[in-house]
Parts: C-alpha cells; structure tokens; sequence
C-alpha cells in the first residue's frame, strides 16, 4: 500500500490531495518535528536532505513533493490531473510547477525559518522581510497570470499544478499582502478548497478553517 | 525555428546540452545582461519573473529551465535523455531534477546575489556564507547518492538530469569546496563535461576551459 510521510500541513498537502482524488488506498504515517524525527537516521535514510514528505510505493522511496506529484499523475493517466506528454499544455503544466517549487517554495523557507539562511545571529529579521516582498511579488505575478488565463494555472482545465498552488499559496496565509487577498489568485483559491479531495485531506491532517 | 534566449553560462546550459545533444535546429539570443535586457518590458513579456532563459517553440513560449528540459526530451521521446513515463526511474528522474532546480538553485542565486536577500545593507555577507554552507552539504548529499548508485543520477543511464547536474554544479565552481573536488561528484562531472553535446554548447556560449 502507498505510505506517505507527512506532517499536518507541510509540503505533503499537495501529494495528500492527488491521493485523495485519485481515490487511492494509502496511510499516512505522521513524522514528529517536536522530537525532530525528519531529521533521525530512520527519515534520512528515506531523505537524505530530512525534508517532508517522502511516498513509500512497493520498492519506490520518492522525495521531493512536486516529483511526487508528477509519479502520482503518470501512473494515473486516466485522472485528468496532467496535459498528455509532449503537448504544448504539459510544458506550461511543467512551467508553472516549477515556478511553484523553485521560485515560491524557497522563499516561503527563508520566511519562516529565517535565522538559518543568515550567519548573523541577529540578521534573521531582515532575511524574512526580503523574503516576504519577493513572495508577494511572486504571488502577484501569479494574479496577474491568472486574471488574463484562469481560472486555473491552464485555463479552463484544472491540473495537479492547481494542487500545488493551494499549498504554497496556504504558506503565505500571513504575510502582509495574502495571497487569499489578491483578487484572481483569492478567486482560484477558494476553488480549489472547496474540491472534496482537498476537504478530505485537510480533515485528515486535522487542520480547521480558516484554510488560507 | 526553436529559439533559445540565453546569457553565456546561465541556466540555459542545461535547455542548450540538451538541443545540441538532440541535433535540432535551433537558434540562440543572447540577453544583455548588461542593460538589463532580462528586466525589460519585451523580455517581461516572454518571461514575467525576468529570469534566463526562455525557449520559444513556434507559439510556445515556454520559461523555467527545468519545464523547457523536460519539454524538450518529452517531445523527442526516442533521444533516450529521460525514462518511460510511469515508470519508479521516471520517479527518480523528477526527483533528482526537482532537488537541484528548488534546493540547489535558490541557493546558488542566494550566494550570487546575496544582497538581494535581506533588507539589511550590511547583511549580504552572512547570507552568502549561511548559503555556502548549505550547498556544500547538497552537493555532498548528490556526492554520496552518486557513491552508492553512479556513476550517473540514475546509475548507469545518463539521462537530461545529469545536463542540469552539470550546470548547477558549475555555478558552485568558487566555493570553498568545489564540486568538482568531491571524489564522485567530481568525476561525474567530468564525464558529463567530456560529452559532444557539452563542449559545443560551451564553445557556442564563449566559455572556455576550465570549466569546472
């Protein structure tokens, strides 16, 4: 049976949600970060760089959340959650995923863990406040993509990028400008959180409105 | 015709191993980076992050280096650059390119453009050291995987994240450690640097030897 390794809430909520509406069996096993277990033996051994999640599938141990995301598609080709391979629609689906992982993701971990991106004891402050402005200058380039293309990252076709959206956009629940404020991002948003597979996962990681 | 927007040495490398290798016609801009060329409104255009490269494919205007290497072996699925879809190596393949696009590269842009990354006008240099630090356990991590299941990322198979090895390797070429100085990082590298479709690359972008 398929296992993923999370914590309520980190970057296994995007996998959760495939999960969820592809209608798999799986468990969930729950990583404890308040005795740093991502960081024990055990964990690196499934993840050498100690982050969450990694998916347990037969012999497959897999890390990286978009990686994930994209085996889960593959294997399901029938989901409709990913353009078919080599159309012009899979390599914006790409595009997009790859901003989320590289562009958003980094920054949300300079955001809430600051102190380690800095050796300056007191320079953590100043690294989250760079971090917080390039995200909401992220985030907007999102709105702004999305007023023009949406409702979702590929239109009218909703993908498993709009997954990863959800996600990394619900890291930025706090910063000064949300991206549940922006006008077309807040509007896909809540879209995306109303799908029953989303709701589902939410529930089962324990996590309670408000979502974002 | 395809068409390759570039800047000699930057995250193209990886799209542009990848269309020497695969013996398509294709052409390259360059981007002056010394007008900013990359911030411009035509080149925002193309890519609203204003970040290098972009790859324009017939109607396809396609950014994130990652998406267009992903693209380009999707579409020219017989190149042998990237495993069958749905298969556990497709899942090793993503996850390898996803931990160098969204690990190794923001650091790499974080040690270049330390300045960037804090509010504080003093605090560049502790941000560059704190991302030093960090890529060099990275590399490490890939140095490692590449001991026990090399001498590719996926063993004996090269495959397009080996390209992107490469070029994110190289950008870390001044650390204090250099990849090309851990046993089998380095010796990976130098394969994949040996390689045809590497040194045209190189030779068509200006860059010369050494380069590691």
């Amino acid at each position: 049976m398929i296992e993923l390794h999370f914590a309520p809430g980190n970057a296994n909520l995007a996998p959760h949600f495939i999960l969820e509406e592809l209608g798999l069996d799986f468990k969930l096993t729950q990583v404890d970060r308040s005795v740093n277990a991502h960081k024990s033996p055990a964990y690196l051994k499934l993840n050498p760089s100690g982050r969450i999640p990694v998916l347990v599938d037969g012999d497959l141990v897999l890390f990286e959340a978009a990686a994930i995301c994209l085996h889960l598609v593959d294997t399901h080709p029938t989901c409709g959650l990913a353009p078919a391979l080599g159309t012009p629609e899979r390599a914006h689906f790409y595009k997009w995923l790859m901003f989320l992982t590289n562009t958003i993701q980094p920054d949300i971990l300079m955001y809430y863990y600051s102190d380690r991106y800095t050796t300056d004891p007191d320079g953590g402050p100043a690294v989250k406040e760079a971090a917080e402005n390039r995200l909401i200058d992220f985030y907007t380039i999102i709105d702004h993509h999305l007023a023009k293309n949406g409702p979702y990252l590929l239109g009218e076709t909703f993908s498993a990028a709009d997954y990863y959206l959800l996600m990394v956009a619900r890291f930025g629940r706090s910063l000064k400008t949300s991206p549940r404020d922006m006008t077309h991002l807040g509007a896909t948003l809540e879209k995306i959180t109303n799908r029953d597979a989303v709701q589902r996962a939410f529930a089962s990681e324990g996590i309670e409105a408000p979502f974002l």
